[in-house]
């Protein structure tokens, strides 16, 4: 089926992980790119991290820690442990492995390699076959506008304080000076699906379609560009999606994740445990979207292409 | 005896630590500063690593593997190894504890503090309470001539060749634009004396004396100005000393170290196995210098000091 056709996958970190797992397991590695969000990436230490980068290489090389969805399995903590011999106050989980990748991006961008170069040669030593890519070449920080502590970096916001300051706005510091890079580009008129994955929409897709240019750019695809919903039965699988919805003073349904999207879409996929809902100019379809084993990773994959490239029983989209 | 003496040491790495740590159990901290050699540091996956500095701060805080002489007691090596999933070839063992000092020190370097201010923060947050000081703020780096393999960073040959090239010349890269530091300075100017550790004369006490103003400023001091011999019954406890001084055509004695320091030094310890010398205008005494218990190294530290300032029965240098 999925031999001859290429396919996108844009995600943020945990969740849409596990469907590029599923993908990476069904598609030829030559016809799979991952576009990733970068704009949670920051600076910690001097080194420079990108959590969802990591996050979707980690799992697609068989080395995440499946206990935490993030991180690397096996890993250990000794560096924090004596940071904290040095009184500092580590709150970001780096572990001694994971270090190893911070290290070598870090060096390799002091060197004034490319983040796409750069991840390249992460993913190419971790035995990954498809592509990665980060949304953009350029630094892009997503800022959390709350209600308690004024503005907060992203990590800060996510890791630090557990997302449970209330959000009240974001924005994308630097986002203006990015640009979709040629990979980027190449990959999606390359598409014959562009799938968005079950990431947070607000906090995860929309820094990717922000990149000036991006959002026209999947929109020109005159391909199905197929969403799979993050919200299921009114609420988030994990983090804050749901929490940032109630915040936002919308509501928490998939509905809203569709008119979030509007035109960036042309196909929707909902979880079977929500009720069915009307919206013009969109096909949708229900799938079991709960991604809780390898098995049910690599089953979502298969029904969301098969219905993406319009070979499914289902409600054709191309 | 010391409580009011102000005493300095300068050293290099393993052998210079131990004499560090004894002094420092005998000598009031606001009383000792120990100046250490920083031509061995260099830059390895983007981190700024001081070996010599490291050394002795863990030696000084008790947390060193007294297995190796350096690095961090129970570290671990997890970096390293996903280092070896990258691909690379790791050939400098960076401990994941330790790893945190060179995280430090590397962002308050690219922030733009100085060596002196990084290693005062290091070795406070290590609980040590006597000054370690930098030999100079600016990097310096030695670069070993080598027969077989011409010019090597200092680490280079030092760990990843195992010192096992043949040395034919050094060169201090940086050293013209280095300078004494005001805490350097204000050190030596204050000290009732003046130790040089049973480092390597040509590797690690070379460094420091080349600092341009430096031998000057330690000869001017009108003090006990005493070297500890790092050769033994015609060899060196540890490291290249004796292998280098054949490679230079020198002969493996104690005297020939002590005409190397020539006017540096108005007194010297030799080695109680080692035959008695005559050179002129040099005060002179032999100690069991092997350190290879505590009590050993406190035992040395305190005949040392008390030749130095004066107070034994020996032969005095004041």
């Amino acid at each position: 089926l999925t031999l001859n056709k290429q396919v996108v996958l844009l995600v943020g970190g945990v969740g849409g992980a596990k469907l590029a797992y599923g993908l990476a397991k069904i598609v030829p590695p030559e016809r799979l790119t991952i576009i990733v969000n970068t704009a949670d990436d920051f600076w910690h230490y001097g080194l420079r991290i990108c959590p969802d980068l990591d996050t979707v290489m980690y799992t697609l090389a068989n080395r995440v820690n499946t206990a935490n969805g993030w991180g690397v399995d096996g890993d250990t903590r000794a560096m924090l442990e004596m940071m904290r011999d040095y009184g500092e106050d580590p709150w970001f989980g780096l572990g001694d492995k994971d270090i190893a990748t911070h290290l070598l991006r870090t060096q390799a961008w002091q060197e004034g390699q490319t983040l796409t170069q750069i991840t390249q040669r992460l993913t190419k030593g971790l035995g990954i076959a498809c592509t990665i890519l980060p949304m953009t070449d350029a630094p892009v920080a997503t800022i959390v506008d709350t209600v308690e502590q004024g503005e907060l970096g992203f990590q800060d916001y996510f890791v630090r304080h557990r997302w449970q300051p209330t959000l009240r706005g974001l924005r994308l510091d630097g986002i203006e000076a990015a640009t979709v890079s040629p990979e980027v580009e190449a990959a999606l008129k390359a598409a014959d699906t562009i799938i968005i994955g079950p990431s947070n929409p607000w906090l995860s897709i929309n820094p990717i379609v922000s990149v000036p240019g991006m959002r026209e750019l999947i929109e020109a695809q005159n391909v199905a560009r197929v969403a799979v919903t993050p919200i299921v039965a009114g609420t988030a699988i994990k983090g804050p999606a749901a929490k940032i919805m109630g915040e936002l003073r919308l509501e928490v349904t998939v509905k809203t994740v569709v008119e979030y999207y509007a035109t960036l879409i042309n196909g929707f996929v909902y979880d079977e445990r929500d009720e069915d809902f009307h919206i013009d100019s969109i096909r949708k379809i229900a799938f079991d979207t709960i991604m809780d084993s390898d098995e049910k990773r690599i089953l979502l994959a298969h029904r969301v292409l098969d219905w993406a490239l319009g070979t499914s029983e289902g409600d054709r989209i191309r």
